[in-house]
């Protein structure tokens, strides 16, 4: 079993991550770590701050010499904005008269719609937005990819599973069905301004993002996250909760701004008839396979050994430039909302996040199955697995 | 903590639902749980079995005369068929010459597309698909909708909830956009052959249904699950895995052939500018309410106090009539496969058990911000809160 | 991971006992767990309720032809006393009339010391103690019996995991130290009065229940659980909840009456001096060994592959047949505990059930370290990590 | 629900402790856990580096200006030895010529009875100890008395609730039965050179220290928690996780070296017959009141609203001067143990763990039967519950 839990504060002093249950002998460095966070600041569309923030990463627990120890994970990564924020931001109590004199101090009092904001001060009895914009805050998202990194490793180095996600629709714009992209390709993709797999629509999307800015607008979008490398069996149709489908949607449904979330074809799917929806069973080369990927690689809640692929919705950022209708909580008068950063579109980087936790989730499902507590002995585990199955329905061997 | 298993296998002698941590004071009769179980074999377009099949209803335990006792609810489905399956699906070894005699008891070696047959046969190591299409069945979904009738009259007798689901997609044909139902709606829907609130689309989902009968195809569709009466603030933002957003996606996708989950208005919204995307936030008559309902009543993964609203996308039935290709397994050999049911469509049925996960989602929710043992004392609680709310960002109060 | 759950009243209809997460291909048969229940029965000293009751088990899901199916089993135990009980316990609403007739319907409003009567009234809001009682009951241990014994099959046919209990003391008589079963003690535990090994004590224990009866008085006891077989590195030390010795700890003090619990010498370990309560390490025929027993097979939260042995202390019965002091919480006023069963000392029997939850925490780990889905892959990849130890760290080989 | 996890090596840069699931507005400081944590150091027969280690407490995440955010609390514990220890535990790896100078880096290959080593090397595929004892080592227990100390803190806002803890036993010295000290006892006891309340008690310990010291032995010893201002009902006995006792049970024994655990009388309650064993109940100036206290403070698995008094046996120091019988795991032939520290006992010290676990377990208790998710909230749920139970069974009204 993988435990996970993240800390910090968005412009607090630093989010911590920590990670519990991996198996020993994970080769994770911080620079992996690092790179991966900085994928995380990819895409057009975002704004200042995505810029001049830098991430600096220490591994605090869980690792020695380049390998982990099966004890718990801890990452931190830093904020270099805290010299900025030490006061307003401080765990312990700080003088009044200093906090008085700090515009970024004042209380936030004007919640924004589609934000936590107002819903958070009811639950929690806050007279101001700032306690829960700070934990709200998509910053948080950098801790998660943290650790969706030394899952994504795990993964490659246990089993040989690789993950790469890509852009496929921003605003109006849909990249063509079909086009799927492999491990092979992230660093294409990384290099495109919005991740997406198809040259023509990668350019559609730009310039959808160009008008939105000069329409002082922000757009969302869908990201796919695809899996190759899988085996069968992941995941189980004995519980609902085992089901690799519920675990994946709660996981992206968790991530900030995520209003849907579908397997293969998903909502496509429930509008094709039957005899065109599923994915047949054939043999090719003495391996069992499916025809078709519809079902995005699952079927009765398992992975199939076929590519895994799955679809998250992105609202756009809420934090709209044209100011949206609120209230100010001091007064209970009509106001404004706070606008406070300056993205268009977020969705770039929501597939690095969406990866990340896709990563966390097949880790999981795969110690699951396969136990293990280091990667020699799980990994032994795994080829004993695929070594046994009959004949008759032996899966697919993955190129490595 | 509300948690909860389910136990048994389609055409074994009964289902088993456990549920534990349910308050005390609880009114549920058998009756209300057949009645609920009743609701779940609506629909046009289903087959023989929904209809022969009769759902006996025992409470094992954590009732006494109409109240829960606070200790686990266990709830049984009986099997009218169960004579019938008596020998085949007995838990006891039965005499091999008996059982070679079955025809009932042949293997199933050729695999279902769309189904858990083959990877479940490769998970467990199962030389046929019996064991595992006997639990990875829909009939599974019984003992979710008794757990959900009892979650469902929590909510209801403890903070004025309700819940209520429609079908809003079945094939190509989509009811209109923003006619939603309310609790009051539900006697009214459940006479509707599809569950459909509009009278016209109903119609032509009633219509393709028959077209795709006749040519021996099958249909997907989509349902929403409509909850009003939420106070603000269930879920949590602090937490990816708190987010109600995520929790309800977890339960949904987490239904057979489930594909796809949305809030609001979900993949429409990542595709719908940021100024038209969220969801203002007015005073009105002392309230504070949205303008919209576009994010389904959750911001920042929390109840915001307006109407909940979520969809999930069923796939068709994977057990079309013109027979996939598939391998038989005992042999190697391509093969056809197996046909054992005959309904058209099952997006009415899925509606019901959406709304039993919705159910059983939301009463853990409330239970976790309220706490309480009882009806009467996490009620005191959930009065205390909104009664507490400063008065400038005071809840909707809703009818009851 | 292992899940379970029990449920039922103490008088109700049945118990159910639900394990989900169980692998397939596990050998169990519904005698089986008839003869662990009547095990559950043994014991000098029990009153006239343990004569007269019969269980009556069936299972109602997860096993088929004598195997488990990997899906969640689900065992029933009936009452064989229910028509006596039907209307007193019905879970529907009963005519208050014919209720009114009923003695056995008449209110417990006299909380018994030592029992959760009182405290479960506050809790839970009850205005008499049978809502109470009903759960709080020893008869629910009939249910972990029930699965305990599912879980005892599988270590032993997967692992070769054997498990016995034994009684090293009842009241003021202690079993000489250092007597330790094994499995094959267990017909000659099972026929002895108490359950105790050693034929002196078991005979000074008799006398001392003797002595207690006439006393009108009641006993407590110490049980000492022994397990041989384990590999070692079940449970682990980087993190607290994952250390076999809490989860024991946990699990034997989550059975009713039982307020100590001990690994090894336990508390008398706590005051022996270092150098002579630590087991030393040697080389032994190739095996690495310890010399001796004294942390009772654990270090650092790990079965070290020797004998695990762990101790539960067992409050005496709490209704005492000379009245203790309570209050009558219709009136407030002060008044004598009802007496409800005759039954002088049940420490033999709390062997069964702590047997029954050792068995249950040490499947759990065992599928956490070696996963697998069947007993034929859990078993394999425990073989291979065996098998795949370096010689100079090589554990112990069990004779089976 | 409370979750919290641990990080971070013996000798790493820092620990770090994440508590998710604290209510909001919790005051706690950075100096109150650095308080916290230098009482973890008390107590007579520690070793110098007890001494020379000083404790870097900073909070992370989860507080603003001395207040809980209702976000994940992270606290960090830095090293100051860390720059000894740079290269030998750097998480990144480390040029190997720099490491084959390093005497601190030799493989640790003669593991210590008594301790994780050997079975944490035959778990996880290590080839030296290094790996384990790093992380087995009871400093991780600075982290848990980090997150104690936000627990108490909340306990005693939020409710009422105090706890303090004493020695009871060291080696064969026992304090007398009875003596129990409140929270106003807290300063007194700190400052008692093993925290014993009952002086000449005190000065046995120490000549029993003295003693051992200079035998070259160590000593162990029993701690006793005592838990004032409980309501009744927390924890509940209709499951058995659910029992206070068995979450205590957990917890304590999960702390390292802790072999034993029993609630309030324990294992001599289990030699008392029962007409002796209970404790009865009366009314006392209108409350609800046991007249003993022999159970702890729990019946059925709940607390009474009585004091609540709990023990943990803490086997010796397992690091003995005298060389206990090992091997050598590089070679395989027979080696005495690596002696590493020179602590006698750490008794005094484990009492302060087993608070800190203590008021882990309480906390998660109160949030689950009180909910709410700012101080104000739950303690607003508490008091109405109180006020709320019947004159009759009204519960004992604590002074604070």
């Amino acid at each position: 079993m993988l435990r996970w839990l993240t800390a910090g504060e968005s412009h607090g002093q630093a989010l911590v991550a920590v990670l519990e249950g991996l198996p020993a002998g994970v080769q994770v460095t911080t620079d992996d770590v690092a790179d991966a966070l900085a994928r995380r600041r990819l895409g057009y569309g975002r704004g200042a701050r995505m810029k001049f923030e830098r991430d600096e990463v220490t591994f605090i627990g869980g690792f020695r010499h380049g390998l982990s120890l099966g004890s718990p994970v801890a990452i931190q990564v830093g904020n270099t904005e805290w010299p900025k924020w030490e006061q307003v931001m401080s765990a312990d109590p700080v003088d009044p008269d200093v906090l008085a004199d700090l515009a970024r101090n004042a209380p936030l009092t004007r919640p924004r719609p589609g934000h936590a904001d107002l819903a958070g001060m009811q639950k929690y009895g806050f007279d101001e937005a700032r306690p829960v914009l700070e934990r709200a805050s998509a910053r948080e998202t950098a801790a998660r990819v943290a650790l969706g990194e030394v899952a994504a490793r795990f993964l490659r180095q246990a089993y040989g599973v690789t993950i790469v996600s890509h852009v496929v629709e921003i605003g109006t714009v849909k990249a063509p069905y079909g086009s799927i992209p492999t491990f092979e390709d992230v660093a294409r993709l990384d290099e495109d301004p919005v991740r997406c797999l198809d040259a023509h629509a990668s350019k559609a999307m730009v310039a959808e993002i160009d008008t939105a800015q000069k329409a002082g607008d922000t757009l969302g979008g869908v990201v796919e996250v695809v899996v190759d490398g899988l085996p069968p069996g992941l995941g189980s149709y004995v519980h609902w909760d085992r089901r690799l489908d519920s675990k994946l949607a709660g996981a992206l449904m968790g991530i900030q701004a995520i209003k849907g979330v579908e397997l293969g074809d998903g909502f496509e799917l429930a509008r094709t008839p039957g005899s065109q929806a599923h994915d047949e069973i054939v043999v090719d080369n003495g391996e069992v396979r499916r025809t078709s990927g519809r079902s995005g690689g699952t079927e009765g809640g398992m992975s199939t050994g076929e590519t895994l692929r799955v679809r998250a919705a992105m609202k756009p950022i809420a934090t709209v430039p044209r100011a949206l209708r609120t209230i100010d909580t001091a007064t209970g008068e009509a106001a404004s909302a706070h606008h406070q950063r300056s993205d268009v579109c977020a969705v770039p980087a929501a597939g690095i996040v969406a990866e990340a936790m896709v990563a966390l989730v097949l880790a999981d499902a795969s110690i699951e199955k396969f136990g293990g507590d280091s990667v020699a002995e799980t990994s032994r585990n795994h080829k004993a697995y695929l070594a046994g199955l009959p004949s008759t329905i032996a899966a697919r061997e993955w190129d490595q």
